[in-house]
């Protein structure tokens, strides 16, 4: 891209991260003045280059590239522009400024694109803040919930619902569950995100294609019952010993993820919690019972499904085997958010013509473009290389990555896949 | 045996429950009264039927029956008469018992034997009175240490040198370390006693020969440290997941375990402890710390290094695989207590003989017989079938069993290896 977009990216990163120092990393709240001065700041470039601004009902900052057909349902790019507290500079941002430089490419090209195109600086997607994710898409899709505005914000306790006035946002329109923007309006929605995870980095790519937002089954509680007993006098052939038991299934389980990654499908198993009780536990007992977490992630439902079906059967053989018993509590599921095929397909193609090194991935962690796809717009994701992790102050991307991402979603918005 | 001695054994295990009966079980403290009444119930049974008593050093009964050669050193049985707070009836007085119809069954048999044949009623074994094993048997030979004399009874912190007095002890001479029973002078000593496992009962054997009693290698703690990491975002690939890595290891050692085994080595392993950082880890969260026990028994020293180096060895292969690390706090070794191999050879030959199904197998838990081994003295133990574990109101042996064991003790008793 043009070493003017260079500039403007890297002073914009500079005055975003001059403006929200918090003396460690940079600190910007959900609907708070330093989330508005970062949407003054984008606005600003914008206007100055001939843009339109304006807000939407919730006070999202909408950036207009007209197209030939004004009344056609727009196409929307899209990121947030708030942090978690001593968070880093680019979880978000870096959505933001490359769908800035993608509109701006789009015009200084001379093709007119068929439909508007839109850029939405999105609030409040942090749950760090209210405990409640992606609050700006979701009040402007209609899917706040009335209970979600009564959320104390977690340093001063004052409610979402305040917060939302001050920006302006027609809090009774959210209220009663509006769809302030009809997802039949918008033709597409393309976020660019930086990845939060080391995977592009390892390999060397500087875009990755988001497949789907995983959704996850969890349960926060199994507990593995065999049976206690003294670690002397009983033999193996009569132990029922629940963390051997335990073990043996994490390790069935494992074995199953590595193959199905080899299939090619999607998926993450994590058990982050074990422990045997602490009141009955000791070095010379067969321990009697074990308790342990599990959480699958996948970016379909009936992965989800599948693979949880497998660890109920797994868990039988382990139970005929062993002589134990697992009780599972009620298992809590977040649907996933599968990108749109053709869209994604489409986003492959572009890194290909432009000759990026990239892979399709999917997105372990949540993101506004789920609550677009889970309206039923078509969604797309563009992850940009990064090192170091997201929400700390060191995430670190190279300013050229996040210029190929740019040019490769200009291309995409004037696409009709 | 004789219609007589089950008579006397029945009647002898009645007596002791009626007299030391707790309301839920049985309670007879190391060194109190309620042990000296269990000796002087077997004490007058033995003098009744003519067989001289005495008390030892220590406190001990010792019934002895006379041999061609008075001089000659003696061949010993025994076990002891306390129990744990709401015990059973059998661990320890079966033993004692079957001693007494040892001797008794000797005597009518007519034949007099080589050497004197002693039954020792050691006090003070459980070690849930003064959180000390064995001291009968300890202080007989020499064993207790000076500093275990102060060590205060649990339920009334009175010190042990004071009960040890009440008895008749010559505690001067315990203190000074003083082998009140000179090794050179036992022939051997055989215990009887019930099996605290379940592998008789399980098996439907009547008997067991034990081969040795369990030493133990303990680590109280090893830490597995990987990198924990965001679920979602990590993939299988770059994760070093602290819990895999230990589930790995257990499943590994548990396998070699199995082989060991199979080509009949006497081992157990044991991880009865195991957590993850209750101030770090969360369901969605790869975690990068798990810290769990590990405890090796086996009936010989070098069974417990080699299969402690296989653990270490193990690990570093997990270490390599899984990008983690193990690190082992110091590990606490107890040695085991080999039987004399002729003596082990010799029971399962009289057990042959007299046509009791029997096998041969380790003792997990210890007794005062480890005491005797390590003093030098030829050492070997008679298990007796035993229901519903030790230590609890419901032990259970067939009264049939126990006269078999005495029945075979009575022959292992005249004969010489």
């Amino acid at each position: 891209m043009k070493e003017e977009f260079r500039a403007l990216a890297t002073r914009l990163f500079e005055e975003l991260r001059k403006q929200s120092f918090d003396g460690v990393g940079v600190t910007r709240e959900c609907f708070s003045p330093a989330e508005t001065a970062a949407q003054e700041l984008i606005a600003k470039a914008a206007a100055e280059r001939g843009l339109p601004v304006e807000r939407d009902r919730v006070g999202n900052l909408v950036v207009t590239l007209a197209g030939r057909n004004a009344s056609a349902p727009f196409i929307a790019t899209g990121s947030h522009l708030d942090t978690v507290p001593r968070g880093g500079n680019y979880d978000g941002a870096a959505g933001v400024v490359a769908g800035l430089l993608a509109l701006l490419a789009i015009r200084e090209s001379g093709v007119k694109p068929p439909r508007p195109v839109k850029l939405i600086a999105l609030r409040g997607e942090e749950s760090a803040w209210f405990g409640k994710s992606w609050i700006g898409s979701h009040a402007l899709l209609g899917r706040l919930k009335p209970a979600d505005l009564a959320l104390g914000r977690i340093d001063t306790g004052r409610p979402l619902r305040e917060y939302l006035r001050d920006v302006g946002a027609d809090v009774e329109a959210i209220e009663r569950g509006e769809a302030l923007l009809p997802p039949s309006r918008v033709a597409a929605f393309i976020e660019t995100h930086i990845e939060q995870g080391p995977v592009l980095e390892a390999k060397g790519l500087p875009l990755g294609v988001v497949t789907g937002i995983y959704g996850n089954l969890r349960h926060m509680s199994v507990v593995c019952r065999g049976q206690a007993a003294h670690a002397g006098a009983t033999p193996r052939f009569l132990r029922h010993d629940a963390l051997v038991a335990t073990a043996d299934l994490v390790m069935r389980m494992d074995a199953h993820w590595a193959r199905w990654l080899d299939q090619g499908k999607q998926l993450a198993l994590t058990h982050g919690v074990i422990g045997t009780d602490g009141k009955e536990h000791a070095v010379s007992r067969v321990p009697g019972e074990v308790r342990f977490s599990v959480e699958i992630r996948a970016d379909d439902s009936q992965s989800l499904l599948d693979f949880h079906s497998l660890l109920k059967r797994e868990a039988e053989a382990v139970e005929k085997q062993r002589g134990v018993s697992f009780a599972f509590d009620n298992p809590i599921v977040n649907d996933p958010a599968p990108m749109h095929p053709r869209w994604v397909e489409r986003l492959d193609e572009l890194c290909e013509r432009a000759g990026v090194p990239h892979e399709r991935l999917a997105s372990g962690a949540g993101h506004d473009a789920a609550v677009f796809a889970h309206a039923g717009i078509p969604t797309a994701m563009l992850f940009i290389r990064n090192a170091r992790g997201s929400h700390n102050p060191d995430e670190g991307i190279d300013i050229e990555d996040l210029l190929l991402g740019a040019r490769v979603l200009a291309e995409a918005l004037v696409s009709e896949p």
